[in-house]
């Protein structure tokens, strides 16, 4: 009887698995992610790519998907345990939070799934299993799955994303309450938190959420690739801008997780984000980190040109 | 009355918190740890001086104690929840493992404490309330707890540390059985293992145990700090040559682990590892990186010399 | 007699060794250049300090004298043979410039000199014979003068400086036809160039002439200092934001010399460059890179953010 | 008269610029330096490929010459002036080197040409002219000919190559007093120099010297290319690595000429080196660095594992 009770009560998200985004222009988006950034296509079903990184074990992080306008299919989260899927669904239901199921396989190499799309507007699911990537040519490094060197700039995997939201402190309440998100670092005014840095995983986050700079629901900042090195992210801008990729923000350092930052356009539109850096939690007590007053600036802006208005506006 | 059985079934080891070394040049250790490595004293106290690196927010995570003979004092663990401490009691009692309570402030800094040796002859203590530093002076990057720059080569943090087994099969199911260890990569003969790398955390180790090249009991093979990129190891590696440190081995590359790696000998006789890469685990069900039969040599070395034969026999 | 017109013909400046500067602050950029830059202390005579980096063998690159005001000082070169010394004082009594001969001891370290201004308000002297640095705890890598590591940022040596003018075409046929400096890259417009990059050596620029932005005479833009690596360039900055030194602008990276770029505000108001990467010049018959057009924004920013304004107009 | 004397007296040798080398694989060769080295190929004669890498402005710096045995072909230096041909000319005469002139065009992209094999036999071609490459596709980045990235490991560019002689002391003196190379660092014993190092340019070296291992004649020790960053070189060797590429030894740091290096073998068995770091030698009165006695084990290892024996007796 208690391990029932424990599945109830504490269902954990535990990691970020992918995130699918809409284009209007797929072919020139598809271009973009393999020849530039360097993931690879592993699967093409309806209207969608799906897409692998280099040191990523998934068959895919990252799923493009043709739509009238850019912006955020889904994020899809992997659980702790198998029986979690059910558990979220037990405790969805006790949160009053709609949801639906979707067995196994009905998503390309995907199990059991609950999915959501919460009060902020970002579709989300939370699953368990998934299928592995079974390298035709696997690297002599036995812990990464693809031989080097990936293509183009060869991003690493998939590290977080970055939605906005109406009210951020409702969200960052709900994510931490609802879905058991912790709070690593905030930016914050008199009026409310302006953004919020949170995670389930070790890192300083999975997930961030900013104030919607138009007061719009449901959009996405921006979804971020690591990369191994800050000098590998100063390479990868030499070919962004002779490829002439639209530069967002960067080369720089956020005080805020400590990210070393690029951001780019993708040509669908959706903004990109390479990321060096950052740092581990490993406490199970982190106490978060709080910008706020003049602070807030460098939290912003550690070193760096400033940030675009557009910065604080455009989302997809 | 399900919170007891959760409690009792499943205390967590969360994260390595602070290495015990002992050293029998006491003065010039500590000029290494503090002048060279770049750590900073916060304790002074009996025949021990208490460390702390850059980006350590607790009071400290080695401390150097005056001894007859290099080695290992103790590794100590940070427990995932108060109560844990007691659930290690409990099941130690289960497991008929040999252990003693300390009451917090029994140890500089520490709060109540279970202790125990093990089976393998390696001290260890478990506990969760520990003394946060507060900087005198701190950085204006509120999530780093030293200001910038930090003296000599400047370690990042202690990131793990490696103790040697007469038998490692069974030191790795101890670990994995007892403690909950998660097994992440092992070198694997048809003789068994020859060495496995384990965490609790999600970096790829926390613990790595390799058999003791002179069948002994209970001994320290190094303590690793973390560096920010492989560059920044390459320029403590100048500081080292030119200062004199002996080194071990490296710089070079594990491909177990994917550590870029530098051992050293401080003046004491320890090995001290810098380590710089590595990856990070975010799966839930990782599935352990197996190198065996050939590929034992390129886990050993990806690239770089080869390891000295006193890598495989020297320890403290 | 082929020898003697060989001499009059063609006396070549060759590197350049040292920078003066000015400074109302003098204790305060004192400390800025040794505790924050790292570059050591060698003498002191007057008002003046004499500094050099880690990687220099004269005994200064870097002289600090106390004055009302920011400037230059003076900038010195190094000639080609020892009689060029001779050779440039026969040449500008040929060419009409109006200069000065000083005995070799009249100034610390410097053996005999010829100094002029030139038409563009800059002091400049030039010298064969100068002392060399004696390490007193020599490193053990013999082409390094300084034992690793040097203090606070540890730049390595200074790289070049960069002044201004009212009319950059005109100062960059006077350098050219009358010093000899090679013409490396330039910023052109309809109107003229706007800034150029000159280099007696293999440097893309030893010295570079910008158009001053109030229309001033005899102006310094900045010194620059080498670093190794954009890494560690990245590093300084850390340093530098923590320090709270005013940053001007960067990191970023120029299009013209590709230079990896950071400037900042020393404490007596020069502006003071940290540099890393550019590319060397091989070739005798180097065409020179123009940037025209449109092109002339890539030249300026190749990536990073905008120069401030100031940037165009603040020099000292 | 006196210009006449000028030519007589001083042609100088002013840079490498390309490196002709046999191989018996002449396939899997060049599969090598373009798809893992990352040059180009820009034209093709005879037995003959022409190959350029991302940085270099000439056609051509490597030529693979398929060839019974690895080997060098040749090596190629352009003079400082064009009259410098025939300088070089005469003072063969003068100096008894027999030689050979070749007009403009009998080798592609070349102009007229001196040739010779010196008395340690290995063939020497010194020309003025040669044709640039115009590039199709030009990078944004005006003083890089090829757009970012380049294939595979992307070099940036040829930059030295090292030979064996027998009598090394010899080679020394020859080098430098009939071709005019400055010495600028050495390995010296008592019997005699093992290695020299020396330059034309401002590089650390253009050609070293080492002395042949079998006590053979005209053997190449390698050829090296120039990647940007140590963190490049690393980035490559797990290029190497995951390819199979046989790795002679490194990465590590010599002592000499402060090279970061790696050193592999191209398929037709030819010892290729990737190179960063070294420093460049601005001062025209540099001190030549000699490492001896028990310096020269940190001369031949700063950093890194040893070199392996075949390092001192393969050559080709």
């Amino acid at each position: 009887m208690s391990e029932q009770i424990r599945e109830v009560s504490m269902p954990r998200v535990h990691n970020l698995h992918h995130v699918e985004i809409f284009t209007p222009k797929p072919e020139e988006s598809l271009d973009f992610f393999t020849r530039v950034l360097g993931l690879e296509e592993s699967h093409r079903e309806g209207q969608s790519v799906y897409l692998r990184a280099s040191n990523e074990w998934a068959e895919y992080s990252t799923i493009l998907t043709e739509g009238p306008n850019p912006g955020l299919g889904h994020m899809a989260w992997q659980v702790a345990e198998p029986e979690h899927v059910d558990g979220w669904a037990r405790r969805f239901n006790d949160a009053g939070v709609d949801y639906r199921r979707e067995a196994g396989g009905a998503s390309f190499g995907q199990g059991d799934t609950v999915s959501f799309e919460g009060p902020f507007g970002h579709r989300t699911e939370l699953f368990y299993d998934f299928q592995r990537h079974v390298p035709a040519n696997p690297s002599l490094l036995r812990s990464r799955p693809s031989k080097f060197p990936a293509a183009g700039i060869g991003v690493s995997r998939l590290d977080h994303l970055n939605v906005t939201a109406q009210n951020v402190d409702a969200a960052r309440d709900w994510y931490s309450d609802v879905l058991g998100f912790k709070l690593r670092e905030a930016a914050r005014t008199p009026e409310g938190d302006i953004g919020v840095w949170m995670s389930v995983s070790s890192q300083v986050h999975d997930l961030a959420i900013m104030r919607d700079g138009l007061g719009e629901r449901g959009r996405l900042h921006h979804i971020a690739y690591y990369l191994e090195t800050p000098q590998d992210l100063l390479n990868a801008t030499d070919i962004f801008v002779d490829e002439g990729t639209p530069i967002d923000a960067g080369p720089g350092k956020h005080g805020l997780t400590q990210a070393f930052f690029l951001y780019v356009f993708e040509p669908g539109g959706n903004r990109v984000e390479l990321f060096s850096g950052g740092y581990p939690i490993h406490a199970p007590d982190w106490e978060p980190v709080i910008w706020d007053g003049a602070a807030i600036e460098k939290a912003i802006i550690w070193y760096g040109g400033n940030l675009p208005d557009t910065f604080f506006t455009q989302a997809t």
